[in-house]
């Protein structure tokens, strides 16, 4: 799936650049770059910046024009400042991945495109492609270094093609927690507990007990303790009603 | 909004790294940057690599540990690899952003936290944390460059915050609560103060301490207490102390 993918880099000055661009990619699965007329080289110092990417780099497709690099693309889309003279269908990084997701099932390839460091792309280039993308940016300072921008669509592409079915957030509702979650019954063993030694200990007036065990209920439900927090909590509470004297030692 | 949110890059080893963050964090609107025990200094290279973001390098905050970089903050999420020894609310910068854009409009300070370029952060320096975050990547493939991480998360968090305007359920973390949220020094007092009850009830025996702190860390920062929870927890430690008994009355 993210083999269809093609991140192509046009007119690039900065061997550092076509480095980071290849850790960038290869960190989020990609593994194909184009270069498109580089003025930089794939020299030590990028292969340095690549941070042990230098497969992508030894692999890299060298062409003279954008149109070559596009030419077997089902989609292509091009990297963009939000204004251009004549409108294009703009899309955000994450449409722009969902169109991705869509293409590449069906045997498309698919080029993102990135223009100069100086510059970006000319209006010539971005015309060659099926929609744009713009990455949303401080107005005020809008210019992405050029892995960047590869790295966050390179994120997007990742996100909607390998993990978009990954169950949303694991936390203690997941599947990579250590004990099982206390039940309700065993919560509920914790609770009654919790106000007899709070009773015991004099910190509760179970006359004018106020909000006090509805707040720590809040507290303790919200968190959905698992099983062992819940014996440790017991613990606690037992030593609170029975303290063991310091000095008294095992 | 977005100036609640504190970049935290913690030991540092490249000055260009720093750079690249700051570049990365004006691009996303964010300014407010925080350097922990840097082995990095802001020089040339570090205002060369920002790009023009040299006014956050100008400002940034230098401080001697984590604990006083993230003391004033109601919301701490580090990023970390996916496995550790005790698991922890793991979040995907997704849904960081979303936690974020909950706890920010109650006003809350956030902090994202970074790692070492080597090795990221230390268990001990996650456990600080109330979730981690893990940036998805290829799992052959998966140690970011840090200011490239910074970009991923400082771009949801744009997405979040000023484009998007997701609302969710609001929770602990969002405007609906009744009080605000402990700050991590105020949550630190707590662990401090627990730590001693436990200690002083013979419970926690501090010369084979096992795991029960960290897990008791994990259960609090997990929930997030607001003020009155905390001090309702402390006064139950208090009476834990020095138990007032029964028939004792006032």
């Amino acid at each position: 799936m993210l083999g269809q993918i093609h991140i192509v880099m046009v007119n690039t000055t900065h061997s550092g650049n076509i480095g980071a661009a290849a850790r960038a990619m290869k960190n989020m699965g990609l593994s194909r770059l184009t270069l498109v007329d580089p003025i930089a080289v794939v020299d030590e110092d990028a292969i340095q910046r690549s941070s042990g990417a230098a497969d992508i780099l030894q692999q890299v497709r060298i062409v003279p024009t954008l149109e070559e690099a596009i030419a077997g693309c089902g989609l292509v889309v091009g990297t963009s400042a939000r204004s251009r003279h004549i409108p294009w269908p703009l899309l955000t990084p994450r449409e722009c991945a969902a169109k991705a997701a869509q293409a590449i099932p069906a045997g498309n390839e698919v080029a993102l495109v990135f223009g100069r460091e100086s510059r970006g792309l000319t209006n010539e280039e971005l015309h060659l492609c099926n929609a744009h993308v713009h990455i949303p940016t401080n107005p005020d300072f809008s210019s992405l270094n050029v892995a960047q921008a590869i790295q966050v669509l390179s994120y997007e592409m990742r996100l909607a093609l390998v993990e978009d079915s990954v169950a949303a957030d694991a936390g203690q509702w997941g599947v990579e927690w250590d004990y099982p979650l206390a039940t309700h019954a065993e919560l509920d063993g914790l609770f009654t507990h919790m106000e007899q030694a709070l009773i015991d200990t004099g910190f509760l007036d179970p006359n004018t007990p106020k909000q006090l065990m509805s707040r720590l209920r809040r507290l303790y439900q919200r968190a959905a303790p698992d099983k062992i927090e819940v014996n440790i909590l017991r613990g606690m509470l037992a030593a609170m009603q029975n303290p063991r004297k310091q000095g008294e030692s095992s």
